[in-house]
């Protein structure tokens, strides 16, 4: 009799297609959580979920509330006591695409082309969590059993900062026991190389309003005595980083963690260097500060971000006003040990010294998540390594992220267990922008090394 | 038998009602020239006006079409050859109106409310160009005649530079001769005063993009190596201005006449105070460069000010990006006796020398207007004083406006012509702005001051 982990292989073989079909049914839901209408298609995508995750067949699949969007839940607890319980997470949220001009083909109208799949979600991560279900459906179907407890939880707002997740966790405490979480909503530096990510910034969202005149006012009645508020606003963003694209927020820095020697022995060694960068960023010339390297700056040190600023109305339609008030959305990318309370108020300090009399603001934030660092020496860490190593045929490297994963924060506070990162998304696939897409063939490497970490996690 | 002058007074009088009927008529027709689907109401507009001149006793009233939005022409020259010739400028293109959400009443359907008609358009200027119409009717009706010669031009496209009126005066230069203009497009400072206004600042609209990445990119993945696009024109326009509100735009302030000491000695009477200009706009303190007053700010220097930025997705729906552009919408204001292709000269100076490496940026401009000062000695000036001395029992005040009319340089350069400029709206009707409204006393006034200058400007 052939070894079930091959026979389990080749049924992911005979299904490559029919997991592909799947793939894109689940892309072809717009299910924006940033975006209120689009709630119907939250619900159709949870209950897409829990539809293929029965059929997979695991069990106790359902639907269950949460302050929010709601999360999708099913379990396979069938193994001896003496195999670990994992919990696989992922999230059936995507980001919005409203550059619509700037996608090849509709976001979530899925395409081929050139092996890979063009969808909003493709990467991000539908692709991935469909690679766990398929994964653990193999073994099923072919064992009739998986070789260690299985619990599997999918959230569908983790693109809006995971605003609910903690309250979920914490009533669902019981339910969600578990030794540790494997989370591929992580990715690869290229094709080639597997990854294990062991370090998350976190963060937060920051919405600073400047407030001038009491309305809008023709700029050339008033303009010369008037500060305009997006004028206001672009000096007080301007004066938050130095030219060396240091952030001047008094104490900003304050905690964060330095650099060892051994992570930068580490990081030398990876595929990222500035010509990567510049490729992958289509940019002239790199920035930031000159201090660290740019796979630090992206990983390891915090940064401040302008998402998003809007005054006036721009394009051909301009009117010729000053303004009543201007608007931007920031992000804070914070790391270990930075508390986010802490960076927050160094925003605050910074405007309360610097906003000029002219002018009111205003400021709230989102999200407020802290950087996260994780035991690379743990048994379940070791055994993705032997997976991936098994997979790639080279052993896998080891990361720190640039982007959050909140859950994982979670999990460590709430569950008290460590979480796994990988995934088998790319550093080019273009996740938040536009032309999303995944790459099929590492899609279906990163399902074989789910199929054979389900085997390793077991020994 | 009474005074014609009188009698057409009562005439007005006794048609005020109608009047306004007709205002809030014309009113409601959405002729916002900026936004092409108003195209149709922009020609409905136009035709309601050519109506009303010929139902006022104008002759060969026509709609006739220029490169962009018709004009409207209308005449009666049937004085002698003593008498001269006068041309009554207007436009019945009105702002967009779009955020709705601060309209009281909707921006095209007039409401009446304490004394004033609210509406888009009702100050800015479809109530002055009614105001010259009516006063015309109300001689031609009196008396069958009218004491001089009247032409009469209407634009489509005053809101948005005017674009090719230009090249429509060049190309009717006989049917628009004439030995003087009159513009009522200029305002007042409260209604207890009149003004006749001498002086205008020109200028130009500058569309400032900055280009980074190829693409959106995640803002975790990224930041801290990637210069963002927003930052980069956030720092560029934050350099623009110093401390002082001055602009550092090298050789920006070549060619600007210093302000006379008459001029001082007119301004410092003019009730335009620090208190006036607070209360106007509605702010804590005023802003601009110290070595000028307020009122000298707004109309005798010269201003770069931010119309509009833009750059990410804003609001809740924001989105983790950097994103790949962002832009911007420059507004500069220019005095006599700058140049304006040198001033956008010193703006490409500026960015050549301050733009980083890291990022691409484009500029383009629309308009270009020079600054205005009219010769306030000449007998077309005393007439319109006289006018509006007796009207309000008070002599006018001189004035420099902070806006453009762009019509009267090219009046000056184009038909050899000089203009009286004066108007009937205030400071605070909000032209451009949200809530537009016209002070109908005011208006009244002023209908009957316009009845006065034509026999006025006979003698």
């Amino acid at each position: 009799m052939t070894d079930p982990f091959i026979q389990s292989l080749n049924y992911l073989q005979s299904r490559s297609e029919l997991n592909l079909t799947d793939l894109i049914d689940w892309c072809s839901i717009p299910s924006i959580s940033s975006i209120a209408t689009h709630q119907p298609d939250i619900q159709k995508a949870a209950e897409w979920a829990a539809q293929r995750l029965s059929q997979a067949g695991m069990q106790n699949v359902e639907i269950l509330p949460t302050q929010g969007h709601p999360c999708v839940y099913g379990d396979w607890l069938k193994a001896d006591r003496d195999f670990p319980t994992i919990l696989f997470y992922g999230h059936y949220d995507v980001q919005p695409a409203l550059d619509l001009d700037a996608w090849v083909s509709p976001p979530f109208e899925p395409q081929l082309r050139d092996g890979r799949l063009y969808a909003r979600g493709a990467s991000d991560m539908k692709g991935q969590a469909l690679a766990e279900i398929v994964a653990i459906e193999a073994v099923l179907k072919i064992t009739g059993k998986l070789p260690l407890n299985v619990k599997f939880l999918l959230e569908g707002e983790e693109e809006i900062g995971s605003r609910h997740l903690r309250g979920f966790i914490k009533e669902n405490q019981y339910k969600l026991t578990c030794d540790y979480a494997i989370i591929i909503d992580a990715g690869m530096l290229n094709p080639d190389l597997p990854a294990i990510t062991y370090g998350l910034r976190g963060g937060m969202r920051i919405f600073l309003e400047v407030y001038g005149p009491c309305t809008d006012l023709h700029s050339g009645v008033f303009g010369g005595t008037i500060h305009n508020p997006a004028q206001a606003l672009i000096e007080l963003i301007a004066g938050m980083h130095d030219e060396d694209g240091r952030v001047t927020l008094p104490g900003f820095y304050d905690g964060v963690r330095p650099i060892t020697e051994s992570e930068r022995l580490d990081s030398a060694r990876l595929p990222i260097d500035e010509t990567y960068l510049l490729e992958m960023a289509g940019v002239a010339e790199l920035w930031g500060d000159p201090d660290y390297s740019p796979y630090e700056r992206t990983t390891s040190r915090p940064t401040l971000e302008v998402l998003a600023i809007q005054a006036g109305l721009p394009g051909e339609g301009v009117l010729n006003i000053i303004p009543a008030k201007a608007s931007a959305a920031l992000s804070m990318r914070l790391v270990p040990d930075q508390d986010p309370k802490a960076a927050y108020q160094s925003l605050i300090d910074y405007l309360q010294e610097n906003a000029p009399p002219t002018i009111r603001w205003e400021t709230r934030f989102t999200g407020g998540g802290r950087g996260v660092l994780v035991d690379r020496n743990t048994p379940y860490v070791k055994a993705m390594h032997r997976a991936l190593q098994e997979t790639w045929g080279t052993a896998p490297v080891y990361l720190r992220m640039g982007g959050g994963i909140p859950v994982v924060g979670m999990f460590q506070q709430e569950l008290g267990i460590e979480s796994v990162m990988t995934g088998f998304g790319l550093m080019d696939d273009n996740v938040h922008g536009p032309n999303e897409h995944l790459h099929l063939q590492t899609w279906q490497r990163g399902m074989q090394a789910l199929v054979r970490f389900l085997f390793e996690a077991a020994m």
